[in-house]
């Protein structure tokens, strides 16, 4: 049928799957929201650094200074070499080679677990830990300052979440005295990455103990630092071991690599094994990472002192800026944090200390719990009085005047 | 105030903080989870392999057979040696290296794109790709069958998410007109890692542009296989360098290391660079990962056939085992699979070509899209034709009887 007609200008569009002109583009939305953090100063800037950076590096997170170390950097060249570029598949297909079994063996008896198991990430490990260990029947019990990664993973978990005050015995019993759920998972980190303060372990472990829950906790700052010989915040809390506690740990701090592991009784390793979707659907860590945890583990165990010696780096360097008149946190572990009111001052002052030679961190909203902006600056076993006293003088001296 | 009581044993208990002794030990319940595996034959075993494993190998992700080249490990070695075991820190902070760099934008040049940004997985490019370019005014239309980290992703994300049927571009187009969300992002694996079978991507990405929706699309198993000397599945498909497309990748399946990558237009890479939380919150990949992705991918640039020395292999595989009589999959990319109805027989065939020195993937479930189980084969560049026609013979003997 054919219709002709004498107005065909007014005729309903018939096209039958028109496109809708009115729409913006897919990704203009991004231009909106990257003028907004331009408005706000908080655009971020990777700076791609050379092999041979001249500055004085108080921003990684390092602490034993081993990522350099001729042995830690050897072990993971011998391990590509030996055994590939990548571990070749998922943990449980191909991805598993016996350089993993070693790390894993090594590390939960370093710590005083039970067993062990290796992540590609301490970003994988937590997601894996939170999620395998609760279920719909779980309520979590989370520090409100906990890393990202515990955050995201208590979002994927099928579990009511509790946020409880930061570093609060007190409330952790609250939220699981009020529980309904029959189980209770209670995550914290043991050092918080930004100021650099220290969970009460034993208060949140005495407070599981009574009310039948289970404590995960980031010892991601904590290993290599805390504890006798660096064995972490749990040795150090005298927990390691215990049955219903659990640890993530990173290898990409105090042992100089990249990856993470989960620590606790063998019959939760076990679990994650067969449970948790970070471990099953991601590749194996590579060997040369693999390689350089072991490498740097091992030089750990022969020189237990590093431990200690980047707890005293820590509270030095903070003995001294405090002196110096600057508002330094007092160091739990390894990390020092000066608090700065404005985010764009907190950016001059980072940036006036690169130029004068020394790299401190600049922690902004909204990678900070609160409004304030932080220099965040890391201790390391390795670096001297003097380089300590020069990164002083250079902070001083670099702060802007507002 | 005292009390003098006659009868102290029938006092109320006045224990502020009574221990709860009817509940039972916090992880007794995996003791429980454990048994149900065990009576459903669904226990996986970690078999670590040593670096001398005489195996044939048909199960990792190894498809241009690079990840023991000399020249990818030697990459990976010397870059541990001159950077460092580890990247230091997080990517914004001190985790960028002049390596990292190059090996972004190599990456993008190779796949057409304008960007990439590296992340230490492929697991964590894909939470951040999903959640990063989503909010609570997207709605997400993410195929049924869609990788786990994708799943995660969703899971993670603020938007709505609308399941759509596996790989059908009408399915996706009746998400995207009904929907009441001014965004959408259509999210889907390029080709699917259970089967091998590969998503209609300009289907979807006609119906993307028809609805001013975004297309992501996971080349985890295309990179280094589809499209022009391995350039991936968008370049196969015309869409490489679209405004409105953004891949992730992995670099341990083809390029023989670890880690993954979100390429994009520059304003989504920038994006994810401000906003994206396991981009911010993780230690950046190690620098023997960036060294043997780079190595890997300056070979495939210099050996372009390898990816369709893949595919054939992909090709002669499938075609051996059907002729034999056995249920394989016609593969799109280089996956194969073949599938076994009861788990405990394909574990049990698994095994038995284990034992005749053929290693191949066997996937149950959960990690199946179905009730089927599958014996998974991959194809790798370097296999011969002795090889492919041994594995297959070797696959047609083994077969349990039921």
């Amino acid at each position: 049928m054919t219709v002709d007609s004498p107005r065909p200008e007014t005729l309903p569009d018939a096209l039958p799957s028109a496109p809708e002109p009115q729409r913006p583009a897919p990704f203009d939305w991004l231009d909106e929201a990257a003028a907004r953090r331009r408005s706000a100063g908080l655009v971020r800037t990777l700076r791609p650094r050379a092999a041979d950076e001249p500055l004085l590096d108080l921003a990684s997170n390092d602490y034993l200074g081993l990522v350099r170390h001729p042995r830690v950097t050897r072990a993971a060249a011998d391990a590509a070499l030996r055994w590939g570029g990548g571990a070749t598949g998922s943990r449980l297909v191909t991805g598993s080679t016996a350089l993993h079994a070693e790390l894993e063996a090594e590390l939960a008896a370093f710590c005083g677990a039970e067993a062990a198991l290796v992540f590609s990430s301490g970003y994988t490990a937590n997601l894996a830990a939170v999620t395998a260990l609760t279920d719909a029947d779980t309520v979590i019990v989370s520090d409100a300052l906990n890393h990202a990664s515990l955050i995201d993973g208590c979002r994927l978990s099928r579990a009511r979440v509790a946020r409880a005050a930061h570093r609060s015995p007190d409330a952790v019993r609250a939220e699981l005295a009020a529980r309904a759920e029959p189980r209770a998972l209670v995550v914290s980190d043991s050092v918080f990455s930004v100021d650099g303060d220290a969970a009460p372990l034993a208060g949140h472990a005495a407070a599981c103990r009574d009310h039948g829950a289970a404590l995960l906790v980031d010892d991601a700052h904590g290993l290599g630092v805390l504890g006798p010989g660096g064995a972490g915040a749990l040795a150090a809390a005298g927990l390691a071991g215990a049955p219903d506690v659990v640890a993530t740990v990173t290898l990409s701090k105090s042992l100089g690599s990249q990856g993470g592991a989960v620590l606790g009784p063998r019959r939760v390793i076990e679990h994650l094994v067969q449970s948790a979707r970070t471990f099953i659907f991601d590749t194996g860590l590579a060997p040369a990472a693999v390689g350089a945890a072991l490498g740097a583990l091992r030089l750990l165990r022969e020189q237990p002192e590093r431990a200690e010696r980047a707890r005293a780096v820590g509270r030095e360097l903070s003995d001294r800026l405090t002196a110096a008149g600057l508002d330094a946190s007092v160091p739990d572990a390894a990390v020092v944090s000066v608090r700065v009111a404005a985010p764009e001052k907190a950016l001059a002052w980072a940036a006036a200390c690169r130029e004068q030679g020394v790299l401190v961190g600049c922690f902004r909203p909204p990678s900070v719990p609160d409004r304030w902006s932080r220099l965040r600056l890391t201790a390391r076993a390795d670096l001297t009085r003097e380089q300590i006293a020069h990164a002083v003088e250079v902070l001083v001296r670099a702060e802007p005047s507002r």
